[in-house]
């Protein structure tokens, strides 16, 4: 077991080459949001965006497509149910994010079928919230890509069949390497699973217990895989600069408003990214 | 009588549990807002979040669900015509606020009694605004829950019968003690009645004295009585900070808005958890 | 003819007493904004919001509803197309704002024929923008009430029928006094007319010539008017501090934003209640 | 070649003359933003109305009307699927913007032949980003007004049919010579071409890799055309402006995001304009 430390920030986040391009700093396509948990695309959408994705593309319920251009101008909202702009998208981008506020109905599966159709090897594929869900209800299969899984430790338990207090170290890992994936275990101590390694993120913050916590952790992996180009140390980092970033407001906060944290990522990467 | 002091926030907030997790912060649900009076649910749901609720829902009218996902990202919104979701939601939430910017038409009378039949004895039930007229017009019977009643003076006129100048304390017990509810009387020095007590708030600033002061109270004592298992104090310390708040502002604003005081709760409840 | 000065603000912006109430503050009605021009509404009532009217209410066309929830919780807003209930509306304040972004269609026309036939004595009635052009086009007789109009020096050329060249302190009075009306002639030194007296505001900064500074003076003079009782002080306090504060921001900026001249009226009310 | 120095904003950027009216500052129409790209006419916007701009109009997708109310209540905004009312505005303002968002579909081929058939000698036409490729694919003729193009190197290549490997200054210019254009080549370090020169921009930060960045200054452009006499001065000195505020925004921020760059024009603006 590793413990993570601020050299993964610094190992991670470099000074961009002054000639560059949004091109070089990817694409990611967030896909969630029905009618009633519009908000969870906007704060996974803010964490990309604010994370350097170079383009950063949503699919959600047509209802929300106003809100994010509003919210965030910067950001692309499509209609999830136009599948043949889905599927265009989906060959478009490098990291595909999938789950905040996709709720559990028939339409979110469907969804969550398709994407796992048309996704390739090459890209990378986060999978969240009620995704995760679907996955374990149904028994599906991972597709063929970089797949990455952020459950919480409930919806770890229903996807790996490991009650809570028996998700140790070792029958964890034992899961993670049939599922072939990066797995993200959300908890106090939020632990990244590897087919051979855990790496122990810092202890987070009580005053982070708050809903969109985990929609902006799973934006954050979006925009930091998106353009850098170790997959996992890009994984590592998010993770960990997301409980920094909220363990420094808890100082002054006494919750963490999750759209928060996003609106200090750009300060906290130029501050690593100029001692580089 | 006894006079509130800063004693009730350092007796109700707490340095929250390091191991912890948002279920542990309680679920509160905001029912209000028709399509005219869309602000109020906006400025109560942004109290409840901001006072550290662990979740925060809302059902309202389908006019305000886009509003809410934008202004708020991190509360979920419904709409309060779909009546097998709603039941649902109330069974599923530790704290009901039920009132900001209601109005008074049959939908919200059935609405109200709706709310009465589903709700059960060990829930927070807080009853503002049109809802306490609803009562008082129509005679209802308060159901078998913790409640917590709102009214400013007039509508406290309405539902005891009492004018605002025969309002004496002892009258004001009186009823009080009829209605088996903690009363939180709303005027310049704002009293809280239990069966047997009465609480004095500090005296409260002209600078509140805009539409939506009385939402965002509402709030905050949702998301207080949420997370903080000392119901009574939790009342006490909510309407006690929301003055505070206010006063503070008024040293440097002519009017307060009510959303500033919101703005302000997290790092308030800090700095008292921090010396606690 | 008067000079105004800082003296002004002192006469009319005063400490509120300490036990009061929304209602004492008065209500505020402001009609206008067609589907195009659906920010003048937004910036008119956030002017008088934030100037301290008890309670903000406005009128709008349907498609604007949403956009002031959103922007300005702390309001209520209606559609001007329901004529029963902007009939009873009107009856309940006792100050209107009629015409920011209002336009100059039929309805335009109906709509403000209505408010002339239900305003009454005791009310004052704000007249900016299209609604003066209406009443110049169609030689509509000014209501019983106390009425302010705001033109530009064009709409005053088509409502006084005296051109920009000839438009004299002696020609303009002349018309005043036909009119029975405040009179504020917006141009680089604002005058503003009674029927015996002119008044002087302070020149303003190139840095308002931008769309919407008349909207924020409409949407102040409502507030000042709704809670202050010398009437024509209240009109001239905030003509005056709406110059002032845009003059202190175009120190620092090119361009002032009339958003931006709100944000700060009530840190400048409140400096000069305090030194009251 | 020139290289641009801070020269050419004390050049441009003059002390507004004392006694003037929005008109004096120029009329902008901006014109794009589908249903799917809404965000884009926001953030140019925004840029033309920070820079100055008496009055900024928009066009857009009927979706996008409310959000562009509420995120700038000082622009106003039209659906450009209204045929008469487009060409009513075009014939009222002095500057168009056209292609922010506006997509490649049948009806934006269709929208910008109507503005090239009403636009006329006097006015400036900026044609930017898919605006651009419609007149690569169709070969269109650029109408006869001082037009302005703002590709990046990939939409050069199609308008120029110069492979960007082969894209120097004196291939460039020569295409640039046919057309008759200004040209604003958006690279690492920007060009800009009239029929005789070359102006060479700052270079740029990588930290404005993101999408939104010529959105934000075809907005500049629009808003300082509006302004300034110098038409040629004024694109040189929005460009030069866009940039240097980027760059001194990245040296605190690893992302800068569009919108902050329009934030900061104003007080930009004044700096310089305040020691001319």
């Amino acid at each position: 077991m590793i413990n993570l430390s601020d050299n993964i920030l610094k190992d991670t986040i470099q000074k961009r080459k002054t000639i560059s391009h949004k091109g070089d700093f990817g694409k990611t396509l967030l896909i969630g949001s029905n009618a009633n948990f519009g908000g969870a695309i906007l704060m996974a959408a803010k964490a990309t965006l604010l994370s350097g994705s170079g383009l950063t593309y949503t699919a959600t319920d047509p209802n929300n497509v106003t809100a994010i251009h509003q919210y965030l101008p910067e950001v692309i909202a499509t209609n999830y149910k136009q599948t043949d702009q889905l599927i265009t998208l989906i060959h478009h981008v490098n990291v595909i994010v999938i789950g905040p506020g996709l709720g559990n109905s028939w339409f979110s599966l469907a969804l969550l079928k398709q994407i796992f159709n048309h996704v390739s090897e090459q890209q990378v594929l986060i999978i969240d919230a009620s995704a995760i869900d679907l996955i374990a209800k149904y028994d599906l299969n991972l597709p063929k890509a970089k797949t990455v899984l952020t459950p919480h430790q409930m919806e770890w338990q229903r996807l790996s069949g490991i009650k809570i207090v028996d998700q140790t170290p070792e029958a964890n890992l034992k899961i993670v390497q049939q599922l072939h994936s990066v797995v993200v275990l959300k908890k106090h101590q939020t632990q990244i699973y590897t087919n051979q390694e855990i790496y122990n993120n810092l202890p987070g913050t009580p005053a982070m217990a708050t809903g969109g916590s985990g929609d902006t952790l799973a934006g954050m992996i979006g925009g930091f895989t998106a353009q850098f180009n170790e997959k996992l140390n890009a994984i590592l980092a998010a993770t960990y600069l997301h409980t920094k970033i909220a363990n420094d407001l808890a100082q002054t906060h006494y919750v963490v408003r999750p759209t928060q944290i996003s609106e200090n990522i750009p300060l906290y990467m130029q501050t690593i990214a100029q001692d580089n």
